[in-house]
């Protein structure tokens, strides 16, 4: 059994070559993000991540959460490595001081979250859930219904939830059926909930629920659904806790993974209707959804990130430490590690140099959004902006297919270990499986990328980004071919989106998952070169730095950046194939 | 919840138009197998596996196996399911009649096979092993121990295993530190074997185990290692059981799938030392060990077909009942099935196309295997058999590696749901993943094709068969463009593997693994192709075959064949980075 140890080294060498930590640090109100202070920060995250959220991982997995008379208890330990989370000031770091948040740069809570989730996924849910609730209300939420939830749920003294599914309205929220009715200055809300992460615990007093529900005069589909505040417990005037709500959880989910983290079924109203607050107007409770998804997405995309830089020190020290077989190169009779065998070497370098581009990608994107938010030029705020927006489907879709793809060849590292529960390998897999799919599923992410982030705006964006790229290798000094190649087939696949979206939208969207994919192999490449730039400058302070970052890019670059064109070609030649398949024959 | 059902029309489709079936019929001995025996058969196999198999699949998954005072309990319905099947001599199909077989082809076997793997794989192993320790009885064994083990063995009424792993040697058999010493006729067995796949259960009586041991004045290394038969209950001179043999069931492993079979820790020998009865002669055990494993790769090959197969089956059911979104052709308000969007449709065709092609190559390898052995032409048997040598790692770890693949896939259709046990689209992820670890990892896998069967023999029955794809392409009068390239892209790589493995064979074994995924993509590909031109010639007669495969094989073309010209390039152009980067730099 390994312990996790957060990456800082590496962190922080991606905040300052790629994601500009000084430029950000000199954004207004950023000030104090200094180098050091970052430093500080992720060295004591990744304390709390090694000493208190990793030791209850694998426990947390094996016994899970109960539900009994309505009460569900989380695993032994959850409890209080949460107060002990909170009581450190973890939980507000990026928010607003003037509810009690730090107003650190997202950048930095990016590597901080990516910590939480890499020590513990099922922990790091909670307040991943507890952040966009309270991100959500921060912005549309009415000064009231701030000054009463907003401060508690920033501190983590309460957390929130995000209700939006319900058995029949997963992807497609335009089905929801849950009702609220209007009841004096407050609505009454009935219905079932499904899939809700931490919707019931043990860890704080109360818990508020963000519920999508329509009203009985609203209009049809996606533009009736208004958003509620809706507390597990009324709270008083004077801020104390006041009647319980009618609202309970009604089941937990047996699940492949996150065993730690409750998936509450939540009914709400089965007596007199639960109490809701409205958040801004009726009927745009979807497009309020749609501000906090960005960010929510991108919080995903790095659980994505975390589990694969977990399972892949699992699988590395796994190889370092099993004497199995010869050495190939010498023939000797002793029996190796198994990190010498050539085999091993490869699954070991296509994890860990996908986790670095997935990594540099996330880190990049976040950046941009301080950059979108603070940066006083607003050309630079709104093209910042613009990359979000375009960036965020790939961090989100690319980053948890990769934590997928690389905890199961941290499986197949292992062995037959790999698959005893035991080793914790496995247990990375059945985790990292649940990123794909919540929070828009990666086929929901490349649609999204296809349809409003490429095709709508004729590619301008991905174009100025190819643009940058291209710049940006030229300026170099020597070529870096197959980059160059994956960018010219991006390029390719860009223009034949736009080209096709119009007038044939189902083939476009019949290569929308390809594209994506090529997309994030393309400018993760790019970000990588760039790693590898920054590292060879500083080759003589950091010998071993660049010596490691020219074996992970020159695998990426002959490893990776090599499917590009086949990616490519599945996009513009296999589309249409797809389009043209009736269902039946499929 | 969608009942498992076994593509009999597929299956005998590929076993007419690829496997040559009626050339197979037609070997000595074989007469019996005419396609009308082979459909009832099919037919009968599948009422097994639909209304007896698959109904204690997930059943059997949540309960697992129990160990009690040395009693493994298997879960509610196996037992009875086990009594059924060898009642109908299921067991017995590919054996000798001399032993009570049924003398049928393998490639018959195989079909059938698939059938219980697809219904219930954990329930499927059982016979694998039983049936892989029985061949190697009846090829290596003296006439005493056939007499005293095999006939029952071969009807199922005594189980066998493979005693192969200790703690310290997994794919490194050379560790091996069980002992056996002689004691007069017989040997005394001590040491501990783990991952014994149904070393301990309740299905029958006794239990013959095959074990690996070593003798005190054996040669070091792989060269000393003997094979043993051990069984649970020694056996009377009249057949009946006698006393208990010192082994026991230590322990049983929690494991990620494939949780209704006992994996087992066994301890041979506490006491006086269990008695074993020499297989052969000393010291050849691995030597014997090989002679079979051949076919367990190929069964464990064939797991990735069904788990595939299966895996499809329930995301097809899904996708047609799900109702989410609208459909992107017309817009139209209704929400539809989402086998109506085009990624979803990706995603199908995706799994079926690649069940498909490991299906075809599969059972292609099967019947090469039955010409190997009975084929009246010398000539025409040799390169059956050396078809088979080349091919069988490419069997077993790309259709596994597909396996999981689909399984993953299949996760994704489901959505939110497929996260969720209860939905069994997770537990075929869960059970396929072992396959690419056991009976030799995919690595290894990689590393015999690349090194014993291609640069061994200079490439030769790779580019015998390679000139056999091309002559099949030229007389089908009209071109596979993509298929042509990517072939050629595995002659480009195969001759690099040739010219390096001598001279490098650190670089020549880093690519090994992405030379065994083109390979299997290649050869899959050409097998696709020839079963397109079989559905066209009858499309008359059979419209719904011809269309569905012309999707399946189009998708196959330009998803998976694409991928081709990359795989060559990290072969060729990728492997020296790996070769080159110091373990520390990994």
């Amino acid at each position: 059994m390994t312990t996790y140890r957060a990456p800082v080294e590496e962190m922080l060498f991606v905040m300052k070559e790629i994601a500009d930590l000084d430029a950000i640090a000199a954004l207004p109100g950023f000030e104090d993000a200094t180098p050091d202070l970052v430093a500080a920060i992720l060295d004591e995250a990744g304390k709390l991540g090694t000493d208190v959220l990793d030791p209850i991982n694998a426990s947390g997995d094996r016994e899970g959460c109960t539900l009994e008379n309505g009460v569900v208890r989380t695993p032994t330990g959850f409890k209080e490595a949460y107060a002990q989370f909170i009581e450190a000031g973890w939980n507000s770091m990026p928010f607003d001081p003037a509810y009690g948040g730090q107003g650190l740069p997202w950048l930095i809570s990016t590597g901080v979250s990516e910590i939480w989730h890499g020590a513990n996924m099922s922990f790091g849910l909670c307040p991943l859930l507890t952040g966009g609730a309270a991100e959500l209300l921060s912005i549309h939420g009415s000064d009231e219904l701030k000054k009463i939830y907003l401060e508690k749920m920033i501190s983590g003294i309460w957390t929130g939830t995000m209700n939006l599914t319900e058995p029949q309205a997963g992807s497609d929220l335009a089905r929801v059926r849950t009702k609220a009715v209007r009841d004096g200055g407050a609505y009454r809300i009935s219905g079932q909930k499904i899939f809700i992460t931490y919707g019931e615990h043990d860890f704080t007093e109360n818990i508020i629920h963000l519920v999508l529900a329509r009203l009985p005069d609203a209009p049809e589909g996606i533009k009736g659904i208004s958003l509620f505040v809706v507390p597990k417990f009324l709270v008083n005037a004077d801020g104390s806790l006041g009647e319980r709500n009618d609202l309970r959880c009604g089941s937990l989910e047996h699940k492949l993974g996150i065993n730690a983290s409750p998936t509450a079924v939540m009914l709400f109203g089965e007596n007199d209707g639960a109490v809701g607050y409205l958040v801004g107007e009726e009927n745009r409770g979807i497009e309020y959804m749609f501000t906090m998804m960005n960010n929510a997405r991108l919080a995903v995309g790095l659980e994505g990130v975390a589990i694969a830089e977990r399972a892949y020190q699992r699988a590395r020290a796994f190889a370092e430490d099993r004497v199995q077989g010869r050495d190939s190169a010498t023939g000797g009779k002793e029996a190796v590690a198994i990190i010498q065998h050539p085999d091993v070497r490869r699954m070991l370098l296509s994890m860990r140099s996908q986790t670095e581009a997935v990594r540099a990608l996330a880190y990049w994107v976040a950046s941009r959004l301080d950059l979108s938010h603070r940066h006083p030029n607003p050309d630079e705020a709104r093209k910042a902006k613009a990359y979000v927006d375009l960036l965020t489907p790939i961090v989100k879709a690319w980053s948890t297919d990769i934590g997928v793809e690389v905890a199961n060849t941290g499986v197949q590292v292992h062995g037959g270990m790999g698959f005893i529960e035991e080793t914790g390998a496995a247990q990375h897999l059945r985790d990292a499986r649940i990123a794909p799919i919540y929070e828009g599923t990666n086929g929901i992410q490349a649609i999204d990328l296809a349809g409003r982030k490429i095709a709508r705006e004729g590619g301008e964006t991905m174009r100025t980004l190819i643009a940058e790229m291209r710049a940006s290798i030229d300026a170099m000094g020597h070529p870096h071919a197959r980059l160059s190649r994956a960018i010219d087939e991006l390029q390719r696949a860009t223009d034949w989106i736009v080209q096709n979206f119009q007038e044939n939208p189902v083939t476009a969207l019949a290569g929308a998952v390809p594209y994506l994919r090529l997309a994030g192999i393309s400018i993760g490449g790019w970000l990588m070169v760039r790693t590898l730039e920054a590292a060879r400058a500083q080759a003589d302070e950091n010998p071993r730095l660049a010596q490691r970052r020219q074996a992970s890019v020159s695998f990426y670059a002959r490893h990776i950046l090599t499917q590009a064109s086949g990616l490519a070609d599945a996009v513009l030649d296999g589309s249409s194939v797809i389009a043209d398949t009736a269902p039946e024959n499929v």
